[in-house]
């Protein structure tokens, strides 16, 4: 196979390797994840996270293999253990299940490296889609706001909303940043913050808990987050605190943009009410837990609420930017979201 | 002087101590403040913090020290110490200078002890008074929400915000408290969990980016919070992240309450434009550090942006409860703010 690079995984003198979030932003740490075991370990233990990056990671750790002239079996065998690493990541298994339906069809394992190169590829194409049309509403100098990571270190390429971001400064838009630290995972105090300083964009660390006062002194000119899931009526399932930005904006009249993947449409899902919701440890509110150390500051016995997404309803969305487009109102309303989905 | 109890601190055989905040919620551990030295290090330490908790902490320590027969230069001096402990806690300076004036007009220390007792007792009938105005507003049942800590630690009675709650469960109202864990100082989650466990009141702590789809979900039916200033025409100074939950509450039409003593009022500041905001040290929300340890997972060069307040405007203020009652908007904007902070 090629050799690459990316944030968040390269290949180079053909080894497999991942970039070890778990050690951000302290320290930049490339761990081996050439074998099947190796890069399951990794998915499992969140050394590499975000759908498209862990779905890419597998179907490359799958063109290794194939390259090493595995007995098919034991090449069924392996991807069969990889899909499995996290259940609920579903590019993981879409990814590898296309790689094994190809080796079915085939009856060998030659074609595997290339497909893996080219989920690689289009990854990294769709970014760019994504950035492209989100850029296309920044005006320059805008102040942007953005939660949780959506960057290179969720995909193989410039990320989703994060690929907005880059795209503007690369037009030359000089733009700012202000990044919701995102409680509980701290997601962009510790992996956006970093990501924006790699690529040179200006940029500020904020508590959740500022945004709303930095769009009332007028220092908040759009909002531009990811996704998890968009139901078809365009209420759409983000990272916790998604919600709370979306009713700052309308009260401020400010543009609140979700940026993702037709993927993350579901077309099984009418509206934001069938999105169910995961809960989470109830420890991860009482104090924090990393490569940078562990804290707990609440009580033990605390009772706590965690949930890890919430919905924001379509009418608090000026837009959805697609990699085929930015959807507005008119369009969802007229099923857009349903043929969008279809051709996934 | 008398024995006393309350959460912030006690006298007992005629000691005075404080209990030390900055071990909760792990540790419940009292700390000698019976002198002028050991009170001015633990106010300095912040083993005892809110403006009047700090007051009559220090109030009482001065009338400890009139009770030994110090001579009466020596007992200016450290009256002087002990005022210059934190400059910017108004109470504090109030109740010395209070103190002190009475002592030049006496000529003597005998008045100081019952002056010192009076200001504490003044301050537990102030809290009583906000508990009972606060908690005519709560329905049997109510899920309230809340922000910071505004309890018997920040007081030497039943708090202010809080004080609504003691008294609502003390109606026998069973209300359920939502407490935003307050980033970056997680006053919420470390200091009002503990005291609302303590007091018996059912609660649970949340991110504070999770309080708007608790209301979007009909699970919030009522917000009460503290005040650090507030203007003539009502706009309140509180902990930054209450503009936000204003935000929230009016977008989901729950009434939003401000529960504060008269003397927060301040006649010299028409409106909200001219409270100034302090900037805090950026460590604050890259990390963490108390006495649950330190730890930063945020990259030490991350630009931060720091404000300790935010300003909620009146129009987003559904009444201000003070020690005299609840004002509406028709009164505020008649002038009743000045009226009573004439009278505070």
């Amino acid at each position: 196979m090629h050799d690459c690079a990316c944030q968040s995984l390269r290949i180079q003198q053909g080894k497999l390797e991942l970039l070890d979030q778990r050690l951000l932003p302290h320290e930049e740490h490339w761990i081996d994840a050439d074998t099947v075991p190796a890069m399951t370990t990794a998915i499992q233990g969140l050394a590499v996270r975000g759908a498209p990056a862990i779905g890419v990671a597998a179907a490359l750790c799958l063109g290794r293999l194939a390259e090493r002239a595995c007995p098919l079996s034991e090449f069924r065998h392996q991807a069969a253990a990889l899909r499995a690493a996290r259940p609920t990541a579903v590019n993981l298994a879409r990814l590898v299940d296309a790689i094994c339906a190809r080796v079915d069809a085939d009856g060998d394992l030659a074609a595997v490296p290339a497909l893996a190169e080219r989920f690689y590829a289009e990854d990294r194409a769709l970014c760019r889609a994504l950035g492209r049309h989100g850029a296309a509403l920044v005006t320059p100098g805008a102040q942007l706001l953005t939660h949780c990571n959506t960057g290179g270190l969720a995909t193989v390429g410039w990320g989703t909303a994060f690929a907005v971001f880059r795209q503007a400064q690369a037009d030359g838009k000089r733009i700012h940043v202000w990044v919701d630290e995102t409680r509980p995972l701290l997601q962009g105090a510790r992996l956006t913050a970093w990501e924006l300083a790699r690529a040179g964009i200006d940029h500020t660390v904020i508590c959740d808990n500022m945004a709303a006062s930095l769009m009332a002194a007028g220092r908040v000119d759009a909002v531009f987050l990811g996704a998890d899931r968009i139901a078809m009526n365009g209420d759409t399932a983000n990272k916790v605190g998604t919600y709370a930005l979306a009713v700052a904006c309308r009260h401020h009249a400010i543009p609140f943009y979700v940026v993702a993947p037709r993927t993350t449409l579901d077309p099984d899902c009418p509206d934001g009410a069938g999105i169910p919701i995961e809960m989470r440890d109830p420890a991860e509110v009482r104090g924090y837990a990393g490569a940078a150390g562990a804290i707990a500051w609440a009580d033990a016995q605390s009772p706590v609420f965690n949930p890890a997404f919430d919905v924001t309803p379509a009418d608090l969305i000026s837009g959805w930017v697609l990699d085929t487009g930015v959807c507005d109102h008119a369009s969802v309303r007229a099923g857009a979201l349903h043929e969008l989905a279809r051709t996934a």
